[in-house]
């Protein structure tokens, strides 16, 4: 994925500390222009990862830093009309940061993990959350997106709380979650483990008020789950 | 991907090449069996691949040679009320493995390839094909789908015919993919390569009908719209 670009003539996109009228930029952000061959003058967008966005101008430029000056400011585009979060069971192996790529895509605000019955709790750590932060500050890059949406140190799905609607998709349910969809408050998916949530665990949730909607008559796996359920948002203009 | 399990007290299932009252496996399968320390006794469910699944009892067990029984047939489950195709663009690397795979679990009947004009048309040959062939039928199994979906050779944009509806994901569009989705006929979704389809290309395939969706403001990788798409179907229970 890294540094993958789709043909020239776009211009880049480079994540700063905070927008001001000169940004320096350390060694990573300026080696990754230093090596598109950029040079003084050329014009690149700066983000922040909160939603600023603005055009921005090269001034100095080497391998190891380089010097903007601040443009036009740019509004957030491609944000949900209320924050959408996706909150996931830990998942085993590598399928996490697949998972958190494409939901980044998708337009999610954050990623909350989440300790299940089912999902193996040593399955984290500081440096693979560390990873799957980098894996959505690029995945937001690529979809030009004006947020990195940050993924959370897990809490249980006991300890999970939300606001607005919460969907979980549930084999045998029968509702749909665009009608009921609603963006006048926050929107929460959660999808589970391999082995998916226990029956007391939607339990649970439903209970407390969640919504759980069909994603089809087969059996999905963990990480298909939510890429579908975001999907069916992303699929009503959101 | 292959031979993984959802924990064990679940019933295998077994892929023939057609249903009959004395169903000889050779190596490949019956190493499947084997492996998993199935004994003489134990009962399984075949499946054609075609839509015909039974259940069937091992009768005798080796590494090299399985016999099964015929016992009573389940009806084909988890399917679209009419045929579901995905029409996807030539992808670079392994991405079509992810999105065969995917796009199975997500109910599709077959999947169809395109060259298109961003789309390297040398990007698959008689090896891949048969690769993404095979990973249909894995996934298929591993979703408990009566049908493995068809990974078919290429064809050029130009040249693709498609019955019923055709929804092409499409940057811009303000259309809802469930506003218009009708299952009297078959339904196609279509998504193009990295850098995606040419304003010539939609335009082309709406004159001849098609209609053009949102997948949301953002942009997406050429591996997700796919996802995505399917998944929006799916979100509406089928």
């Amino acid at each position: 994925m890294s540094g993958e670009d789709r043909g020239s003539g776009q211009v880049r996109r480079v994540r700063v500390e905070a927008l001001a009228p000169e940004m320096v930029l350390g060694p990573r952000e300026a080696r990754h222009l230093y090596v598109l061959r950029l040079s003084p003058g050329a014009e690149v967008l700066v983000f922040d990862g909160q939603g600023a966005q603005a055009q921005a101008t090269v001034v100095e430029l080497d391998a190891a830093r380089a010097i903007l000056h601040l443009g036009e400011s740019i509004g957030a585009a491609a944000e949900t009309p209320q924050p959408l979060t996706l909150a996931v069971a830990l998942l085993k192996g590598d399928k996490l940061a697949d998972v958190v790529r494409a939901a980044t895509e998708l337009g999610v605000a954050r990623v909350q993990l989440l300790v299940t019955r089912r999902a193996d709790a040593r399955e984290i750590g500081a440096q693979k959350l560390s990873r799957l932060n980098r894996i959505a500050e690029e995945a937001s890059k690529q979809s030009r997106r004006a947020v990195t949406p940050p993924v959370l140190n897990p809490v249980t799905l006991a300890d999970f709380q939300w606001e607005g609607q919460l969907f979980v998709a549930q084999p045998g349910s029968s509702l749909r979650l665009t009608q009921h969809l609603d963006w006048s408050a926050p929107v929460t998916v959660l999808t589970g483990p391999e082995g998916g949530l226990t029956t007391e665990e939607v339990n649970q949730l439903t209970a407390k008020g969640a919504l759980s909607v069909t994603l089809g008559p087969r059996i999905l796996r963990a990480e298909t789950a939510p890429v579908a359920l975001l999907g069916a948002i992303a699929a009503q203009g959101q």
